[in-house]
């Protein structure tokens, strides 16, 4: 059943006897460190685990803020990578959402407690014992450290595997996982498919890799879109998407249209309050970008007053329930990031490209076909 | 049909024949003045205006910041008072809503254009043109100075005067204009009125002349009701209301019940976000109290992204409609504040009390039988 290559036998063999499960990535050994080849154990297959052969693996400007400990101290070794797409190898005896062969993706969240409020309403992202990717301690195999998809096999509960759809395109499957999900979620919350009083009026303040998803989510719910960009750069990819209006960020406070619904992301300062303010009264402001600690800054509470009745609220990933959702979403309506496929020998030069703004699509590390 | 005094014959000819009107108030001449009596004009009597004659005029603490430039350097002399009960004494040839005798409040605006968006959707508080009660200068009287409740009448387009039931208690009506308004639009807003799910969970930040009007809307509207406030002082009275919890807000963190909507009026400097974390998933926070300026810290970007899905909002004032609204349901429900009725002469110390913090229930000046 399993097309897998004969170098994987061997992590078949540990899984079948509930040892731990050997697994090669691609580790920093400290903030400053650059990748190098990382040979390390995961926890054993548990009767309602899956193990997966990874085949493709996103960057994300997360693991760049992780891996350099830009935002807290992080766990080293570490293995980066939360956008993963695998094809399933084994299954613990109680595992009934996957088949050997089937193809799984794992986002930002491989465990949590399944029982508190966040987990029963699939917010699993805010259960206090949420176990994220990597750069995390998974408090349900005795506190070892959680390794991400930078490598060529992970094991994770099925409850945190997403069913990936067999028409799907698996090469920008991954980013979905994680930009994907962060994009869509606050623009359901926000009831941007809800058009039946005429097209709801989004915008998309910042059109980076976070934006142009967000872009096609909100044009695939079929809403009104337009975008606000740093500059004019990217304005012929905007219009060609089908946006209706496209501003520059320093144009906000003169921009006459009126929103229902803006979706930050933002990474860097600006005024929280110009946009709040390009509402409509009632309309809502989700916030998913997410700014360097020094230029953090907010809305204070006159600013809020002022701004009546226009509500602002942040956004972080998404549970897992509407994960498997967005995905069959985004691939029943074609909605992929534009990704550039690299080795992994070509972490460090991804990295350095998406610091300095040089990387124009996602960058996808293509696993399977590396080791 | 007026029984008002012939001393107001002088403001009747006036009026009739569209002539200034004349007026007596309480002003004070700078920002450190004590008040003083002080003669004015008002504009005429325009086709779509009515003259009122003041009965009760209530102190409000923005008064206080108003007299006192506080919040910016106020306009002098200066007649505050936007809590404003009075009797139609005139009418102009157009007015159809009033008669004379008919009883009738104004609030904290007196005009606007009736154009805008916000006009449209009866936000006039939003108004770019708006003309606040005091302190504002009035762009439809050739930028004149429009002075408020402190006086012995006032003179306001018909679309500004709100309708005073008859049954209501004349006495207490004045501070609805304000502190009934301010909290009544988010607690409409936020639908804590629809209990249709099950009660719906509400939690009033505050307990001071606003917390206190609030959380009597709230109960009216059939919510489960919660208290925080800065001590225990006025537990006992916030139980007799009926609330189901009283915390202090010392408390904040380490409250395990969680809320639908929870309305802040506090005025002082709190962590929003120790509030924001109190609410359950798609939850939302209502602000309406407005700290000093030094002491006006909100929220950052990354605390609204941590908090996932909750919304926070600001809110002032209200509209016309709803205001008549709520006076409407306020006099239904029997919903008024406790006051103390104070002669005119008592202006300062009652702004003593309240800046002491000695005021425990909002001042109404008894303007009818003390001039």
């Amino acid at each position: 059943m399993c097309d897998c290559s004969a170098k994987y036998q061997k992590y078949l063999d540990e899984a079948k006897n509930g040892k731990n499960i050997s697994a090669k990535g691609w580790a920093v050994e400290n903030k400053s460190a650059k990748f190098k080849p990382f040979d390390f154990q995961r926890h054993p297959l548990g009767d309602n685990d899956v193990l997966l052969q990874i085949l493709y693996a996103g960057i994300c400007h997360s693991d760049i803020h992780s891996a350099r400990s830009e935002w807290r101290d992080g766990i080293y070794p570490m293995v980066p990578g939360h956008e993963i797409c695998g094809k399933v190898i084994a299954v613990g005896k109680n595992v009934s959402k996957f088949q050997i062969g089937d193809i799984a993706g794992i986002g930002c969240l491989v465990n949590s407690c399944g029982e508190c409020d966040a987990c029963r309403q699939s917010l699993e992202q805010f259960c206090e014992k949420a176990v994220f990717t990597y750069d995390s301690v998974d408090v349900f195999h005795n506190n070892t450290p959680a390794y991400g998809g930078y490598s060529d096999n992970i094991v994770v509960s099925e409850r945190f595997a997403i069913k990936v759809p067999k028409n799907a395109d698996l090469t920008k499957v991954a980013p979905l996982l994680c930009a994907g999900i962060t994009t869509y979620s606050p623009l359901k919350f926000s009831h941007c498919d809800d058009n039946s009083n005429g097209k709801k009026s989004v915008a998309i303040a910042g059109f980076g890799g976070l934006g142009v998803m967000a872009v096609k989510y909100a044009l695939a719910f079929g809403a009104e879109v337009s975008v606000f960009a740093r500059n004019e750069n990217k304005k012929a990819e905007a219009l060609k998407l089908g946006v209706k209006n496209f501003y520059t960020t320093n144009d906000a406070k003169q921009v006459k249209e009126r929103f229902d619904v803006i979706l930050s992301t933002i990474p860097t300062k600006y005024s929280v309050k110009n946009y709040l303010e390009l509402l409509k009264f009632g309309g809502e402001m989700g916030i998913v970008g997410l700014p360097p600690t020094s230029d953090n800054v907010g809305i204070s509470v006159s600013e809020l007053v002022f701004t009546q009745h226009r509500k602002i609220y942040g956004s972080l990933i998404g549970g897992i329930a509407q994960t498997q959702e967005m995905l069959d979403f985004s691939v029943a309506n074609n909605i992929y990031p534009e990704i550039e496929m690299i080795k992994p020998t070509q972490i460090d030069e991804a990295y350095d490209k998406l610091t300095s703004g040089q990387g124009k699509f996602r960058f996808v590390i293509d696993v399977a076909n590396n080791i």
